[in-house]
């Protein structure tokens, strides 16, 4: 009956990876709190890199930023 | 005040229905709590099937076995 | 599978009535996109009235002038 | 530490906005909590008009409204 | 910087549980993701039973029943 | 009609700073966007030190560490 809710940056995730974080989260409520997993639901959000900010700066300029040599 | 937010799969749900998604959850709020529903909010999530699983399974994948016979 | 969370000010709300948001809400996602409802997550946040503003204010604050004649 | 999630309606936002809506929800947790930016998330939920409902109307129509001469 | 929550009804879960949760879900994000763990966030809601309901009934009776012999 | 949620660790949070946290988020919104502050809605959920973590740590435990001389 757990609801896990991840939210990820939208930077090229395969549908393979999205399958093992589903498998995986489903798995830690197994595993730590004994859930039903039959009942235990997962939603990846997938956010624009424009609409997320860390340190009070958006990612896309982090991102941009990183690939620019000095 | 209340807010509510209906997450669901991004399955061909018509505005029509999304329409009466907002205006039923309003109605429930109203109904049972006596809430404003001028200042009552309905947000939906249409969540896509690879990025929502349940019993550790990517809804994409449990679609396309549910399509499939044995 | 739908999840559907629901916040509302922590005043009073009865168990029965917390029944009655669970089930309009279940009801309302069987009835208008014919989801399985034994898969359907509802829950309830109740949230301190120091915890919510509307219109930049403080319910708290809000529910005291409503009580406080002119 | 914090986490902040903003949703508004998808009615072009521009990404120099984001960036404001960014940098002023990181600068208010500092100021008000002394909190520590670098690791404030701040998350812009954009939701389509159809999607978002208030007084149990759905946007898409008020917008509409709105614009329409009596 | 990703941001997981994790929703669970408030039923004894220990410290120690909970810890297990935050370490076992950032490592997953790390794993799959190769995401930087010094900025990601996971916070767990403990819901009352009174709070959340699946197929349409209260948890808090649904566990009140699975305890009545028949 | 924006809604807003800001999640923070449950540390003596007092309600003149969760005001003056509501009045802010609803003025950044009025200022950056023109939205209309009598529809805003922020939410502040206090988290228990126990419920979250940053880097696969329990907070409540990176406090204790942080008082511990060395």
């Amino acid at each position: 009956m757990p609801y896990v809710n991840i939210k990820i940056t939208n930077e090229q995730v395969t549908s393979e990876q999205k399958a093992r974080l589903i498998e995986g989260a489903t798995q830690l409520l197994v595993e730590v709190l004994d859930k039903n997993p039959s009942t235990t639901l997962v939603v990846i959000d997938e956010v624009n890199t424009d609409n997320w900010g860390i340190g009070g700066r958006v990612v896309t300029e982090l991102r941009a930023e990183a690939k620019t040599p000095p």
